[in-house]
């Protein structure tokens, strides 16, 4: 099975809307670059209903932590900076996509991170 | 400008990572449409930062009333059920994504509604 994890930050005071918008905008562009650079991954992840799973991190240090570890392992990332006009001042890093990728792999890396 | 629309049901007891899961769903599913099928909206939205409003609805009904208007409209729909391992009943209507496309289109159809 293969899936996406976005990771939150938990230290940032975001309502669900917000929440969810930051998290749908790292799924649509992880998806558009795995789509070119890893089609075969992409079109299981879409064969099999495009599993997400969202997890909660401290703060910006842990973003940057998964972000530099996923390079290392060749795993498609995106940092999401917010555009800011509500409730967090621009340019704040809000979350990051990885994948989508094998579940035993993104698991190595993310399993031990809680459910937002 | 161009947004995509995401309207999410208040009537489900879904906490903020299961929001945040299915309007991402939502947003890639209207993405890789909106990609293929309206190509010149498709790239406007990206580039102009992949704008998502998440909006609130009272239930079932407004969801199927939003997806006829939509039609109607020759507006891009995806009405999302979820898997359903957790907090919900699998195959369970959660959200809609709508769009993207012009603002002042979906205004007239979304913007009553309120902010999740």
């Amino acid at each position: 099975m293969v899936k996406m994890v976005i990771a939150v930050r938990k230290d940032l005071e975001m309502g669900k809307g917000k929440i969810a918008a930051q998290v749908a905008h790292a799924a649509v562009s992880c998806a558009l670059i795995s789509m070119k650079k890893n089609k075969k991954i992409f079109s299981e992840w879409l064969s099999e209903g495009q599993k997400k799973v969202v997890i909660k991190v401290d703060g910006l240090q842990e973003i940057y932590k998964l972000n530099e570890i996923c390079r290392d392992a060749g795993i498609i990332t995106q940092i999401i900076t917010d555009a800011g006009y509500t409730q967090i001042m621009p340019g704040t890093v809000t979350c990051i996509g990885i994948g989508p990728d094998e579940d035993e792999i993104l698991d190595k890396i993310t399993g031990a991170y809680h459910l937002l």
